[in-house]
């Protein structure tokens, strides 16, 4: 989904709390009118928005009542530093994706099992010894899971003062008229491999004779090399 | 700063566009009503909520004329699903913070060195080659960083998604009525170590009387224990 369109969701308080309730329970809409304190009609409205986002879906219960829950799986980031406007949004990664395969981050946790399609059990029945069991881990695999979040959390929070501080540092080395952020951009990418004009202006998503420019001009200061084409960082 | 007063504020096109620019460089008024294609009135006015919130701020150059430019480090994260509306904003954590106190994350960069203060260069003058290799250092760090940046989002997306799995499948286990979630919060805590009424209810963020009625229906279908006022998971 599309950050803006998301962001123009999330910027209004009432369908904010329309989707804290939602995350409790499923709802009628007379439930969420009496409890936000808002006509229906205002409700419905809000709903209808966040039903064109894909964000909540409706059913019917035995009796033909509409309820609405939330349907999709979300995540929003933004950063903001003096040198960035960052939007992202996406849905979660698959369950079974290989998260050892980072090159700069490892997780300490077991990966638990898949859901096993399993018919869901009568509410009031008593669970048996190996239910009990499966019911203790996956509570475990929560607080972990929890713990996690709140650590990577953390760490989002350590690596965005982080390159903040760096663009400080590079902004004091490289600047000229306030242009630090694509230069920076610009040696990043040197620094990952890029060679010549286009890999940067590919990496740094700038038009190629902004890279050229920039890179000439780095250059003359000595910051850079020119190899016939293939760019180098002096140091 | 409060995560609804930035939704709020992001929730509008051109504040997002204002800050998008201002992510590139310092502008005036005029250059921003200018890019934007909105009247200076509108601008000014976005840009006093932006203030406002603390997010810009305003100086004035040598001819006195006022600039403004993003003054604050923000990030913001938004998890939405069936069982979750969650939203954070935070200032980024501080560069000293010791990342391997984390129990569940192992991050393998280089901890780079912290600003020396030091004065801006002439922004035309040749760096010496001691700067040259700063210059480099600063680049590859950079480029670690914003890999590290991905992984860890895209780490974030994988526990969002587990974690939805994980409370699938307590749901068919523990639900009852469609208090999934509060009882898999119990339950996590009751995983983490709290034992008594009063410590779950504090770990869960839910009143005493409530997680009272959770814990004892819950044993007895017997999928927790009571040992006298201490609760235990079954399994």
């Amino acid at each position: 989904m599309d950050s803006a369109v998301l962001l123009d969701i999330l910027g209004n308080e009432n369908r904010r709390r329309i989707l804290r309730l939602l995350s409790h329970k499923p709802c009628y809409v007379t439930e969420i009118s009496e409890y936000l304190g808002v006509s229906p009609k205002a409700v419905i409205d809000h709903l209808r928005k966040l039903e064109e986002a894909g964000l909540v879906e409706s059913r019917t219960d035995d009796q033909r009542r509409k309820y609405f829950n939330i349907s999709r799986n979300l995540r929003l980031e933004v950063d903001v530093s003096p040198y960035e406007f960052d939007m992202k949004s996406a849905y979660p990664a698959s369950p079974s994706l290989d998260v050892s395969t980072c090159q700069y981050l490892s997780l300490n946790v077991q990966y638990g099992n898949q859901p096993d399609g399993r018919e869901a059990e009568d509410d009031t029945e008593t669970v048996s010894e190996a239910e009990a069991g499966e019911i203790a881990t996956l509570a475990e695999e929560l607080n972990c899971l929890e713990d996690l979040k709140s650590e990577l959390s953390l760490a989002q929070r350590w690596v965005h003062g982080r390159i903040t501080n760096v663009l400080d540092q590079l902004g004091e080395e490289v600047d000229e008229n306030g242009q630090n952020r694509i230069r920076a951009e610009i040696l990043a990418a040197l620094a990952a491999g890029a060679e010549t004009v286009r890999d940067v202006s590919r990496e740094t998503d700038a038009p190629e004779h902004i890279v050229e420019r920039h890179l000439t001009s780095m250059s003359e200061r000595g910051i850079v090399k020119d190899n016939g084409g293939n760019w180098t960082l002096s140091g």
